[in-house]
């Protein structure tokens, strides 16, 4: 169960359904005033660089920061002071407790018969290999499916290689299958009774960088197995030296990890309030793998949102509704945040009129997804048009609105996803080189722009966004 | 001298004469029969995919290989055997000692006010820290002249930071300065009595990649200080630390480092016999830095000239001159392998009628630059006519041939530099991310032709490429 919520919260999907011809309006959604305001706000934006010191403020001074480790102690101390300074208002830490895995050593090597060091990174969960690393035959399957397919006998105390790639897209729907892989090949090793995982990062770069990300817990009694990345060339190199060998291939590797059973985490909140108490619900997870400084990911989610936000509270006046801006603790790890946050508000979900997060790195936003109520569909054109010269295209009525809204969806709460162009976003993603520089501040800037329309609208449109289907009714 | 002599012998430097015109030949340089052969040549190597099975067999089955270590041992078995498989004649391993340095471990970090790791590598034949590292104050420097500039007293016990980024260029002018920072820092450092240096990696890329290379080793008495470079994003990282940061940065740096004093290493050489015992020496060194494959730094260099002996070796009749190809030992760490050949042939250098070794990468050729003699400069349009197809232009009348020339350059021996593009070919060098996957190999295809055609080309020509002016004489 665990394991499905944690993919299905994961696995960014194009959902399949296209846009239905929107039901004819009696009155505009938006009135020429509003329409104005939403193009000065873009206008503003377009000019404006708080986004990008944010987020040069956020990688640099907290740098890496893994979901219940002090350094993310650390980042909350820093968003809330970062709150407070640009005038936000009920600036709180809201805390849950989680276990915490940290990881203190790896390396891999091939042993035999052409000795020389791996790049891999130990996949976040994984449990260590016995102090000293295990060395074992490798077995090399294609794909995560073929593992699956693959008899469950004949694979005790191998090392598990799963070679498949990932494919670049705009829209990161490669990212799916890398995702299962990371997560399941351990299991499938597990199973097995082999002594490890290793598999091709879900990466699409070719650097020697291995790409991390979330695997499952192992519970008391079935593993997952060790299990680790290797970068991209490492993987073509392991693949090529199999290929070459006469023999097998014996590879070494060696993973420490640690779990704290009771750390804490936190969401930081702070709000721009409004006229009403209705809420919109937008941020970026403020937690970060440990091996990169989180720009891409995802502090240019924090930073587009708060940037956003101040400068829909720099237009006179209240906003109509309030804007609350989370900077999400422990997503990497488990979504922990997410759902720590939708049980703590479990009495005020119905206030929740709109909730998206900005979680896909920094790239441009190509276009704008909507998951609203069937009531609200007449909404849809009125804000599309309004993003279009940001050359944002309307995008599919169905959206998931970020893996931090998922469990507000869940309980029927609408969403929107300003997507962003995820091109590039894999050769970065959850490695050491998601860093500041790697980010262009001319598209923060326009996410900004983007962010900033779209609250406002959120906020002073008659009506709400309906509601959506509750998980499970 | 020493210092000088390494310093000399890395950089690469466009000279500054041009071509003048050529005198007048009586008869061609190149009957017509030549040119077609030349041309045949030409259009071999282009559908000749040996050089990359060659580059891709030493990079999987050795990979990385230091000057010294066992490693490059199993490197120079590996290319015995792979010149004999070709059918090369006289195949040998010709050894020397050095004293050897490796690499044990490294880290750093920011201790204050922003703890968090940085990505740092140590530089070749940098001494060790003080076991645990030495924490201390970073005082930055933005170019190494600044630092040279500097007074002695004030910086005991602090690191020294240089910070001077390198330029991109496709002849690769900007390493000058690259080197001269590495080599230099760390004695600038000691000097002054400064803990350590930190330098920019003299790279061109902006992944956290630091860029290793060759320093100066120690003497009994004065350092150099323990050096690491650290990559472009992490110096950037540094420089925004230092400037967000209220009160002195603090940065722990840990290199463990050791030196055996005698080592063995060797140049591996095979031959094409010619009907005369004249020599062409060509080649690209076997060794490489410890933290890549040694793909482009210089598996390419000896994939290419191997490759391409071997093509004039399949024409019907022997050369006229005999073609050495030489995978040249330890140049990484000092230019072992060529010091030791100039000494082991001291009594045959005048056979060696002119020499030229791939050692810019796997980027395809565009300049033909030559270092002959007087007597000869006629040969050198009808050689730069005949390149012209590969869209390679006539370069300079002044060469270095590659730094394992330098010794027989030094002592009269005519070069020749077939010089590839090196836009991006200081993004890899001296990374992990030197690997195979980064060698085009079509571009590998047309560095063979213009290498087979070069060798031909010096083979059969009449007359000799006249003598350079021995050094110091």
């Amino acid at each position: 169960m665990k394991l499905i919520q944690f993919i299905s919260a994961l696995i960014i999907i194009a959902m399949p359904a296209y846009a239905q011809e929107a039901p004819q309006e009696t009155a505009p959604a938006l009135t020429e005033a509003q329409k104005r305001t939403v193009d000065q706000l873009i206008d503003k934006a377009l000019e404006d660089d708080r986004a990008y010191d944010i987020l040069e403020s956020l990688t640099t001074e907290i740098g890496p920061r893994l979901g219940g480790s002090e350094a993310e102690a650390r980042a909350r101390n820093w968003g809330v002071a970062k709150l407070r300074r640009l005038g936000f208002k009920n600036v709180r830490i809201e805390t849950f407790d989680l276990p915490a895995w940290s990881r203190i050593s790896e390396s891999a090597e091939i042993v035999s018969p052409f000795p020389q060091p791996l790049a891999i990174t130990a996949l976040g969960q994984s449990p260590s290999t016995p102090a000293g690393g295990v060395s074992a035959e490798v077995v090399r399957f294609q794909t995560l499916p073929e593992l699956q397919a693959a008899p469950i006998e004949g694979f005790e105390d191998k090392i598990i290689f799963v070679d498949e790639p990932m494919a670049r897209t705009q829209d990161g729907s490669g990212y799916g299958a890398g995702v299962q892989k990371r997560v399941l090949a351990a299991v499938e090793a597990e199973k097995r009774g082999a002594a490890a995982a290793l598999i091709r990062s879900a990466g699409t770069d070719s650097h020697r960088m291995p790409h991390t990300g979330g695997m499952v817990r192992g519970g008391a009694t079935l593993g997952p197995a060790p299990a680790a990345a290797l970068s991209n060339p490492d993987a073509d190199q392991l693949a090529r030296a199999m290929e070459r060998a006469d023999g097998p291939v014996t590879v070494r590797l060696d993973i420490q990890t640690e779990w704290r059973e009771s750390a804490q985490s936190g969401n930081v909140i702070g709000e721009i309030p409004g006229e009403t108490d209705e809420l919109i619900v937008i941020g970026g997870h403020l937690d970060s793998w440990d091996n990169g400084t989180g720009a891409i990911d995802d502090g240019a989610g924090v930073a587009i949102t708060v940037a956003a936000a101040k400068l829909v509270d720099e237009l006179r006046g209240k906003p109509r509704r309030t804007i609350r801006v989370i900077m999400w603790g422990a997503e990497e790890v488990g979504l922990w945040g997410a759902r720590a946050y939708a049980e703590q508000h479990a009495d005020e979900l119905d206030k929740h009129i709109i909730a998206s997060e900005s979680d896909f790195g920094a790239g441009e936003v190509w276009r704008f997804d909507t998951g609203f109520g069937p009531s609200a569909e007449g909404k849809v054109k009125p804000m599309a048009d309004a993003l279009r010269r940001l050359a944002i295209a309307p995008g599919f009525p169905v959206a998931r609105g970020g893996p931090d809204v998922t469990p507000l969806r869940e309980a029927g709460v609408p969403v929107a996803t300003l997507y962003q162009s995820g091109t590039d976003y894999f050769d970065l993603h959850h490695t050491p080189d998601d860093t500041l520089d790697k980010v262009d501040p001319e598209k923060l800037k326009q996410n900004v722009a983007a962010w900033a329309a779209f609250i406002y609208m959120a906020s002073e449109m008659d009506g709400d966004f309906g509601r959506l289907p509750v998980k499970g009714e």
